[in-house]
């Protein structure tokens, strides 16, 4: 910690994470079935059998997605300001992405991999089935590439919260980038969450993310209620709960339809999501929840009603195909009565 | 005509159109104002002045589109034979169309105009405002480059009907690839029909279209109550329909939410449409109502029916964003009791 009084921050939240284009598709459940995948997870694939589920999908949406790229988008939808760090290449779909992030505000400034390297910018063949539940097929390509180089120590130290996918333990350069990018953040007085992205993710890297909460690295966490039983190795949530307030300053577990749950301390705050009648498709959810919920902690407020706009984005982003809100959360919002103009 | 007897065709539907790969992106109003753009319309843009206006729009979604493409898709997604041509540029977008084309069981085989030349597939910039009105700013690119070279006249012979959309006007080269294609069919006996795409392509070439009905090279007429009108240079309905009635063997006039009319003779046909509490973006509606509508011409049923078909494909459509079915039609059609298994 700094003994400086903080300067207050440029953004309310620096997103880091994997940069992908989503390809998404509607799929029946069969083909889950024939192709052995496991519903509602993320599998990391080759460029070759990526190729070969892609010649297999019907029609495809093609939206910019990864995680935490999704959260900052719904933090500048929601108004807030919000900054970027993941790796494109510089191809069609890297312009895309990089199009995207810019023309929702999302400031964006890491140098995309020249395309003469002959990697592209990360794809997820997202498989949709009939219950709105996704299946995704990532391949990480230029995503390997991000490195503690494109993490810009200014732009840390001047976002009020730096926030991580747990996703970025994959590529092996990205880990370094994450350790130096929580530790300027910490050493500026800032803020550090982390989403644990997945429960297949949390069971490869359980101990390094433990380390991360227990050290302090981490004061913020989200995760479903899959990805903390699976942290915490426990079938039953309330222990699980009980050990996230022990390791965590802010601990925020999602729910699915049941709403979510705030740690901090002995308190908990549950609150319940809107009602959604036709779900298309779950990709995103957890992503504009964790927006919407960061943009409420950077401005200041209370956790019932930050938990509310999160909730507000994830009830949104699930009545279309892809993970990035399309009008704006903030007058959604508004509309609800759940922020008003200040 | 031929006098040998026809053959079964080996397509239900050939469509042939301008191939275009479609960024949609949620805009407001006081956008188009700002941009003196007609609510509606599909304007023909440049790519300086595409690539201006896509740096004014925030997050994109992307897919497949085209008129006669989409209409193509949805002939496939009932689970019809169908066949399209259309130009595309040997890059991603161009790569993109042939996969979707294909992933959903769509023939096309048009060879890829080489990246070489510079010139890129066709996009259109869709502005979708909130009343689900879609506002199309479209650069032809390799759109220009669709001759009559690329009409296989064997597809064409082998398709119960050719289908071909009033843009088509637009490129100069598809001019003479939609003579040719018309040609072809009714020298095999199969049917001819055109969609007139847009009231300001009426305005752009009435004369034409006129010729093309009244000479007997088009059948079949698809149009919209506005197109319609302008056709006839009428604001009277009912004047249009008479006109209509003496000059196509069949024509089909949509009226948005109100339904649609068949004409055919002195019968007019009026089928409603299901409803829809929520649209999202009217892309596409027209298209793949004339999908379903072929689809059951091709398969011999009553007018009626055909103009439901219609309606579901166009009701399923509007409820999302982008122009394509991404669910079996088929499978809505079956559950709505407008078509049995057979």
């Amino acid at each position: 910690m700094t003994d400086k009084p903080l300067a207050a921050p440029r953004y309310d939240v620096a997103a880091i994470g994997n940069a992908i284009f989503d390809i998404l598709a509607h799929v029946e459940d069969d083909f889950l079935v024939r192709e052995k995948l496991a519903k509602g997870s993320m599998r990391l694939v080759d460029i070759t059998e990526s190729a070969r589920l892609y010649n297999r999908i019907g029609q495809a949406t093609r939206m910019s997605g990864g995680s935490a790229g999704n959260t900052a988008a719904a933090v500048a939808s929601y108004g807030g300001r919000a900054a970027y760090i993941g790796k494109v290449a510089d191809d069609e779909n890297g312009r895309a992405y990089a199009h995207d992030m810019r023309g929702i505000g999302v400031f964006f400034d890491v140098a995309p991999l020249s395309s003469t390297q002959g990697i592209r910018t990360a794809t997820s063949i997202i498989l949709v089935t009939p219950d709105g539940e996704r299946t995704m097929n990532t391949s990480l390509a230029a995503c390997q590439e991000l490195t503690k180089d494109d993490i810009d120590p200014d732009l840390i130290r001047d976002s009020a919260i730096t926030y991580m996918e747990g996703y970025l333990w994959d590529p092996e350069k990205a880990k370094e980038a994450f350790r130096v990018a929580a530790q300027i953040a910490k050493s500026a007085g800032r803020k550090v969450a982390l989403t644990l992205s997945d429960a297949f993710c949390v069971d490869r890297y359980r101990g390094d993310f433990l380390e991360l909460i227990r050290s302090g690295q981490v004061d913020t966490l989200f995760a479903n209620d899959h990805e903390l039983r699976s942290l915490y190795e426990t079938a039953d949530l309330p222990t699980a709960l009980d050990a996230l307030a022990k390791d965590a300053q802010l601990g925020i577990v999602t729910l699915g339809e049941k709403g979510s749950i705030t740690v901090s301390g002995s308190q908990r705050i549950e609150v319940g999501t809107p009602k959604v009648d036709d779900i298309i498709d779950l990709t995103g959810a957890g992503d504009v929840y964790a927006g919407g919920y960061l943009f409420g902690v950077a401005n200041g407020m209370p956790l019932a009603a930050c938990a509310e706009l999160g909730h507000i984005a994830a009830a949104h982003v699930i009545t279309q195909m892809g993970p990035r809100p399309q009008v704006s959360l903030r007058q959604l919002a508004l509309d609800a009565g759940a922020l008003a103009e200040g």
